[in-house]
C-alpha cells in the first residue's frame, strides 16, 4: 500500500446518493471522469476483472464462444432493423471523417446475426452460442449512482442462434442457469422476474433484479406464489363476466361541472339511490399512437375510475409504437371529443380505437361521460351499450393486486436489473435473412436469443449488497485481495515477519494487500474496513509473543492465533 | 473444430494487400465490419489476449499498476492542451444528448496527468507509472490492411511520473527495457529508431519499428554504427566552416528564363567559368507557419538545390506550428518575392524568417535568385553577403547521406511502428499544473512520460513477420492452441485415441485444438496450415501400429513417434 495508486477519501463525494458510489469512491475503486463515466482504479479493476472471470467461465461451460466485436459500428444494420432511431437520445451517434454515420454499440443483436449469416450456411453448424464482454455506451438520461448506470460500462452479451423452437428454448434455459450460477457465485441476492422485451423485440424475456433499496426497476412479486415480474409485463387477471339481462337500462344525467372522477363521484353519492365509488366510474384517457412509419391514430383506453394510467405499462403495451397524451390542438381539431365528459361512443365517433381494461368484462356497468359537455351516464353496461375494440394492459398495479392465476397477492419491490434474457425469436434474423440450408434442403430461418450481463453494474450492486456502515465487505468470490495484512508496529521483527507471512499465504495461493504505509494502526484498520477485504490480519503487538491477529470483515469478530496457524486458518476460510 | 465458430476461406479478401491481413480473414481469425473496424472470432481473440497477458507481465514487472480509463471522454481536457483541434479529422468527436462535447480517446496524457494531480499530493507518492490495455480510437484517413491500421484499436498506454529528470529517464529506461523484453517474448524482429515526439510535445523518443516489408514507417539506419532513426529525426552533420576571406565577390547576372534549378544549372555551364551542379545553388523554398494562436507568418528555408524538401521533416521540425506551401494569393501580396528568382534577402524584405538546411555553413558560396524577374547571384557568400535566422532540418535524407557524428552512411528501411516510447517532459503536467508538496516544502512540478504498444496491431505484425505461403505459424508464445491434432480416421480407436491423446496433453498444461470434422484428412490438413498452431498431431494410419505424427509448423519436418512419447515430445519443445 505504500506504493499502490490509491487514496482513500475522508468525506462522501458530493454529487454521491447511494451507498455504493459513495464507498467505491471513499475506498479508491473508480473516480469520475464525466456524469456516468468513470475510471476503474487498481482495485476496482481487479473486481472488476473477478467479475468478468466468472461470468466467462459460466459462458463457457454452457459452450458459448468468446469472440470480440467493435463497439463503434456503422449506421446500415442498425437502420435496417429501426433501431438507428427507435434508441432516440440514448444512442451516441458520430460521423466520421468522411461523412459517414457511425454509432456507438448499445447491444449487438444485429452484429451478430450478420456475423453468423456471414459464416454459417448449414443446419449442421448450428445452435451456436456466441459472447463478448464488451465495452457497451448508452446516452443514459440521467446517469446515477456511480458506475450503476453508467454511459460506459462492461457488459457480457451472448447471442444464441438455433433452428427450431425448441432449440431456442433450450438455448434459453441453458443462459438461464449459467446466469443462476454467476449470480450465486458472486454472492448476489436476486430474483428472477419475468418482463416485458423492452425495444429488443421478441417473445418470452425474464429479468434478474438484484435486491437493493436503491433500485431503480419496480417489479411486483407474491409470497404466496412466489410469482415475480416486472410491473410492465404484469398480467391482470380477468374477472368472470356477469350477467346483462335484468340490468338497469343505461340513462344519462346532467351533471353539472363534473369533469374530474372526485366531483363525478360526489355527484353520484347526491343524486343517485346508492353509495358510488370512484371504482364505480370508467376513466376514458385519451392518446394517440404512432406505429413504425405509420401516422398518428387516435386511441381511448377505459379503465376503472379508482386507478390511474402507468405510462410505462401502456408503452409497454403498445410497443414499438410511439405513444403520446393528446394535446390542446389535438381536442381541438376532434370536437367529438368533450374533453371530461368523453364516453365509448364520442372515441369511436371521433374515429378512435377503444381499448379497455381488462377488468372492464361483459356485463359490468359503469358511470362514465356521455359525450356532451356537463353530462354523464349512468348504468352503462360493457357488452351491451359499448363495445371496445379489445383489452389493454394500462392501468397501475398496486399492492394487494391479484396475481395473473388469482392465487396470490401482489406487493411491489425494488431491483437493480443485473441480467436479461429474451428470446427474440426471428426479429433480426428477418432483418437480415439470416438462413441456413435445413435438413431437407430448404431454407431455415434462424431463431436468435439475446443474453445480457451487466457486468460492471455488478461490481456496484455487490458493493451495495455487502458493505456496512465502516466500509465494503467484498464476497471471496471478487474481492481484489483475500487478506488484507496490517503492519501496526515499527519493530524490525514485525516488519520481517509480516513479510514472511505474506509470502507464505501468496505461497498457499492467498493474495495479499499489505499495509507498510507509515500510518498509525488506528488509521490502517479504518482503512481496512473501509477497503474491505474480507480477512484482515494484523501483525503487531502479539507478534513477539508468537500471535497475530485474523478480523473476519464480514462477522465483525476478531481472534488472536498462534503465527505458525494463521496460514492454515486463512486457507480454510 | 466441429462446433467452433470458425470458417476458413480458399479465396483473399477482396480488399486484402498484405499477407497477414489475407490470412487472418482466410484463417477466420478477424472479421471486418466497416472499413478499419473489425471484429475478434475465437482463435483471433486468443491470439489477442496472449499478448496482452506478455504486455501486462512486463508492465508488472517494472512496477505499472494496471487500471481502466474510459475510451469516451470530455471536451475539456483535450481543449485544455490543444489536442481538440490539433488532432484534426483524425478524432472521433461526438456531442452527448445535452450538446456536451465528446471525444473518443486516442491516446490518454490528459486523463492520466489530472488523475495523478486529483490523487496525489506529496513527493512521498512518487514515483508512479500506470498503465491500461485499452481500446482507442483514431479516425485513420487511410485504415489498412486489416488490424494492422486500425481506427478502433488495442493499444497498451502507459504514463510515468517522476519527481525530476534523473527519476523521468529511469522510467523511460525501465520502460525501454521492458519493451524490449515484451517484442522478444513475442519473437517479433524489430528496431529501435531515434523519433521526433510528433502530436504528442517533449523531449526524447524512441520508436519500436518491426521489420517488414509493408510498413508504412520508413527510418534509415547504419549498418556500421548501428544508428536507426526515424526520418524525421535524422540530424544533419554540419561541415567544418569555411574561410570567407579570398572569396569571389557576389555577381548579379541577367539568367533570363531560369525559374528552376535545372534551368539555372543550365545557364550557369553555359556561362560561368566553372563545372555547376545543382548542388551548387542554394533553393528557397517559401512556406507560411502558424503557431498555436498566432497569425500566419512568411518563412524561407534554403537548401542545397540537389536535394528537395520532405515535407514530414519539415513539419515535424516546425511542430506544434501548422505549415503551408505559399500560394498564388500569398504571393500576390507580397511583391518582395519574385517567384523563381527568390533570394535571401528577398525573404527578409518580404518580413520572414529565412532558415537554412544545416549543410549551409559559413563561407559556403551559393547560385541562388536575386530578387528580381530574370536574374539570379552567383558566390554569394554565406556569413558574408547573407545572415541566415538558423537552421532547420527540411531537406530529404537519401541513402548514402551520412550519420549525425558522420562515421556511418544511412540506408532507408520499412519498419510498423509496434511501441514508442517518449519524455513528455512538463508539457501535460504545466497544463494542468501537476504539482505535488516537495521535500522542501515547495511545490514540485511532476515529469510526465508516455509510452504506447501497439496491442492488437501487434497480432498483425507477428502474423506478417511468421508466415509462409501456406498460412500462418504463430510463435508458441501466442499461439491460440499449442497442438493441433488432427483426427486422420474414422476408426473408433482412432477417434478414442485422439481423444485420450488431446486429454494427456491438456493434463500436461498444453491446449488443444482437435479436428474432429467430418472432413478429409487433406482438408484438414490445409486447415491446419492455414490456422498455424506450432505444433501438428496426427492420429491416423500409423495409430494402429502406435504411431502418431508429429509435424512442425515452423520448420515443416514430420516426424513419426511412438503414442506414448507423444505428450513427453511436445511438451519438451
Amino acid at each position: 500500500m505504500s506504493t499502490l495508486f490509491l487514496r482513500t477519501l475522508r468525506e462522501d463525494p458530493a454529487d454521491a446518493e447511494v451507498p455504493s458510489h459513495k464507498l467505491l469512491v471513499r475506498a479508491g475503486y473508480v473516480r469520475r471522469v464525466a456524469p456516468g463515466v468513470y475510471s476503474w482504479l487498481p482495485l476496482g479493476l481487479r473486481v472488476l476483472r473477478a467479475v468478468e472471470n466468472i461470468v466467462r467461465e459460466e459462458m463457457n461451460a454452457i459452450g458459448g464462444q468468446e469472440i470480440s466485436l467493435p463497439a463503434l459500428l456503422p449506421r446500415d444494420p442498425y437502420e435496417v432493423t429501426g433501431r438507428w432511431n427507435e434508441y432516440g437520445d440514448a444512442l451516441f451517434r458520430l460521423q466520421d471523417r468522411k461523412g459517414n454515420d457511425m454509432l456507438l454499440g448499445p447491444t449487438h443483436e444485429e452484429l451478430f446475426a450478420l456475423l453468423v449469416r456471414g459464416e454459417y450456411s448449414s443446419y449442421k453448424d448450428l445452435p451456436v452460442t456466441l459472447y463478448q464482454i464488451q465495452t457497451k455506451y448508452r446516452d443514459e438520461e440521467r446517469p446515477r449512482a456511480g458506475i450503476l448506470r453508467g454511459r460506459e460500462f462492461v457488459m457480457k452479451d451472448s447471442y444464441s442462434f438455433d433452428l427450431d423452437q425448441d432449440g431456442a428454448a433450450a438455448s434459453y434455459q441453458a443462459h438461464r442457469g449459467a446466469y443462476q450460477a454467476i449470480f450465486d457465485r458472486l454472492g448476489v441476492k436476486y430474483v428472477i422476474v419475468k418482463a416485458t422485451s423492452g425495444a429488443m423485440g421478441g417473445s418470452a424475456s425474464e429479468e434478474f433484479l438484484a435486491d437493493s433499496e436503491v433500485g431503480e426497476d419496480t417489479y411486483v412479486r407474491s409470497i404466496e406464489t412466489g410469482y415475480a415480474a416486472n410491473v410492465e409485463a404484469v398480467i391482470t387477471p380477468v374477472p368472470d363476466a356477469i350477467a346483462i339481462e335484468g340490468q338497469p337500462a343505461a340513462q344519462v344525467y346532467e351533471t353539472g361541472s363534473t369533469p374530474t372522477i372526485a366531483t363525478l363521484v360526489d355527484w353520484a353519492n347526491a343524486t343517485l339511490d346508492r353509495t358510488v365509488t370512484s371504482a364505480d366510474t370508467l376513466k376514458n384517457i385519451l392518446v394517440k399512437v404512432r406505429a413504425p412509419g405509420k401516422d398518428w391514430q387516435i386511441m381511448g383506453i377505459g379503465i376503472p375510475g379508482d386507478r390511474d394510467v402507468d405510462m410505462k405499462r401502456l408503452e409497454a403495451s403498445l410497443e414499438p409504437a410511439e405513444v403520446a397524451l393528446l394535446d390542446d390542438a389535438d381536442f381541438a381539431k376532434t370536437p367529438e371529443l368533450v374533453r371530461g365528459y368523453i364516453g365509448p361512443a364520442g372515441v369511436k365517433n371521433a374515429g378512435g380505437t377503444y381499448l379497455v381494461d381488462p377488468r372492464v368484462v361483459s356485463g359490468t356497468r359503469w358511470i362514465t361521460g356521455a359525450d356532451e359537455q356537463g353530462k354523464h351516464v349512468v348504468d352503462l353496461v360493457a357488452g351491451r351499450d359499448f363495445e371496445p375494440d379489445g383489452t389493454i394492459e394500462a392501468a397501475e398495479v398496486r399492492d394487494g393486486d391479484l396475481t395473473p392465476d388469482g392465487t396470490g397477492t401482489l406487493l411491489s419491490a425494488k431491483g437493480i436489473e443485473i441480467g436479461h434474457i429474451f428470446q427474440l425469436g426471428t426479429k433480426y434474423t428477418d432483418a437480415f435473412e439470416v438462413d441456413v440450408l435445413g435438413e431437407t434442403g430448404k431454407p431455415v430461418r434462424l431463431i436468435q436469443g439475446s443474453y445480457g450481463v451487466g457486468v460492471s453494474r455488478l461490481v456496484a450492486v455487490i458493493a451495495e449488497q455487502c458493505h456496512d456502515d465502516k466500509g465494503l465487505r467484498w464476497p471471496k468470490s471478487v474481492t481484489p485481495y483475500d487478506v488484507h495484512l496490517v503492519i501496526a508496529g515499527k519493530d524490525a521483527a514485525v516488519v520481517e515477519g509480516a513479510e514472511k507471512l505474506a509470502a507464505d499465504l501468496d505461497a498457499a495461493g492467498l493474495s495479499v494487500l499489505i499495509d507498510d504505509r507509515k500510518a498509525s494502526p488506528g488509521v490502517k484498520f479504518k482503512d481496512a474496513e473501509l477497503l474491505g477485504m474480507p480477512a484482515v490480519v494484523v501483525v503487531g503487538r502479539g507478534f513477539a509473543g508468537g500471535t497475530v491477529e485474523i478480523r473476519d470483515r464480514f462477522a465483525g469478530t476478531a481472534e488472536e492465533v498462534p503465527v505458525a496457524e494463521a496460514v492454515a486458518i486463512l486457507s480454510a476460510r
